[in-house]
């Protein structure tokens, strides 16, 4: 499987956790790095990590595709006086620009799968690119109609119903239609993910403490997630809940569950990071190509010092791959 | 210490759980049951567990206070025909009387400590006594004025500011005074109950995703939660956040840890659970006496079987135990 893998905000801890896993590839991958050979010599330089893979220009990529561990070298003028550690205009500009080509290479073909390292809001503004994060260029660039965050470790995976907003507007965002598409979206993704139970297992937690507990604490469990429920029940979706979020992820009860849909962000990412922190990946479930990325920011505090966790970068190829695998597989026999 | 261990719902598996306590207490306990002899024996026979202990009515306690294990007999008519397996208007009169008999009791120095196994709301309310639990009971007929729920397991120890409400209405009821009273409270309360750095080193957490990042998703942080931790940490109050709550509980950042504060009930309990399930304990912090209780409900479904976990209800006979102790030897060199 080639992977496009981008090094994300070059002032982070991307372009060194891309070295390592481009110096010592997945089995089964091969890792391109998109991103700036000048610039991953110097991250190089600093940490003593190697960076003797090929460097291909853009034009070299798409005459004569490499077949091994390569760089594809997206220059940018000013990158020579970067400095680690901050957000700044040119590295949100940079990161901005190798994520848009690797998108853009991977709709065209070039790519199995792309597999992101982490890049910063804040610098993306710093740059003049208003966007969110990752997902949004995402969604905007592959004009996909519908798209939800899953997040997935060993031991949890959730899919998101809201994301990055206040806990005060989540009630106010639920809607059925949402609830509905993103459960569909993971009833689609959960078979090419893991093995599972067929149709997938899937849980979806209530909103409210107890999940309600009968509508002593809010109306949403009977307003909105059972009747989503009902709707994707005669779809033929495998589900159960709506599920106390306190206990649906208890050992007992987590381990017949193949995924979890979570109503806002913490019910999902508090039990997934508490028990499996460095293992965890995001995966764009939605998008008309695999895309999945390391769970964790650019943490500028330890950039081009070469002691970043790659744990969680390797947990994302692996997931590339598997997701790639199974999707080439579905489309042979489909 | 001595003991007063309410068995709860008598349709319920309190009684099967009290009577395994009774037949091997915890070293350094003498637990007292408080219910009816004639009910546990019921309960005794159904199951096969013993119940061999002494029996005392309510004045041969008073006049004689037993010195071992022992049953407080308080009796009710029409005990004898009482099922197990569903709440009644029976079981809620029965769990509210021998509960305001053990913290009369206790407030008349009889006891070191109560100990509840869980009662039902739905059977409190069958029964006419329209609390929403234990807590609410405690605080009424203790005259405390302020009060908050600790959850505790050996990995994590949470005290809500918020507990049984809607998601939609946490962030209106959040409060610099509230956050400032649970914290105190926590505070207070972590030296009595394990070994911690001096003062206890307590998280509070954010409300929003990753604590409102600056303000992006929320302002609670900006205009309630830092404010509030301005003025504890004037009282001399260990502090650290708001933190995101995601990441609050990786191994890393739990292990120094002593006590989180936690705006919403899934907050605390999602991770308290899935890390420690059967071993967490309730403490209620802000009364004039110890009190702890399982972790968990009346479980009508697993009654009278013999079947029930009894993890929790050691962990809040050891907690109160621990408590109690610390509570006597303070009041010594205080």
């Amino acid at each position: 499987m080639k992977l496009a893998l981008t090094i994300g905000d070059p002032a982070g801890v991307g372009p060194e956790l891309a070295l390592q896993v481009l110096a010592k590839p997945l089995a089964g991958t091969v890792p391109i790095l998109v991103g700036s050979a000048e610039l991953l010599r110097r991250v190089s330089a600093a940490t003593g990590l190697p960076c003797d893979a090929p460097v291909v220009s853009k034009e070299e990529f798409l005459a004569n595709p490499p077949e091994g561990p390569a760089i594809l070298d997206l220059p940018l003028d000013g990158l020579s006086g970067l400095q680690p550690g901050a957000p700044n205009s040119l590295s949100g500009q940079a990161a901005y620009h190798w994520f848009t080509e690797a998108i853009d290479l991977t709709l065209a073909g070039k790519f199995d799968a792309v597999v992101t390292c982490p890049l910063s809001k804040e610098a993306l503004h710093m740059g003049g690119h208003l966007y969110d994060g990752h997902t949004e260029i995402l969604v905007e660039r592959s004009g996909a109609s519908r798209h939800a965050m899953m997040l997935t470790a060993p031991e949890v995976t959730a899919t998101l119903v809201t994301t990055h907003i206040a806990i005060s507007e989540v009630a106010a965002q639920l809607t059925i239609e949402r609830i509905c598409e993103v459960t569909r979206l993971t009833a689609a993704a959960l078979p090419l993910w893991r093995a599972t139970a067929s149709p997938p297992r899937i849980a979806v937690l209530g909103l409210n403490p107890h999940a309600g507990e009968n509508g002593l604490f809010g109306d949403e469990e009977a307003r909105l997630i059972e009747p989503a429920m009902e709707i994707l029940r005669a779809e033929g979706i495998n589900l159960v809940g709506p599920m106390s979020a306190d206990t649906a992820f208890i050992p007992v009860l987590r381990k017949d569950i193949d995924g979890y849909i979570a109503m806002y962000h913490d019910q999902g990412l508090i039990p997934l990071k508490t028990l499996a922190f460095d293992e965890a990946v995001n995966v764009t479930l939605g998008l008309p190509f695999i895309r999945t990325s390391v769970d964790h920011g650019t943490a500028y505090d330890l950039a081009w010092q070469g002691t970043a966790q790659v744990t969680s970068l390797y947990a994302a190829c692996d997931a590339a791959l598997r997701l790639a695998e199974k999707a080439k597989l579905s489309k042979i026999s489909g």
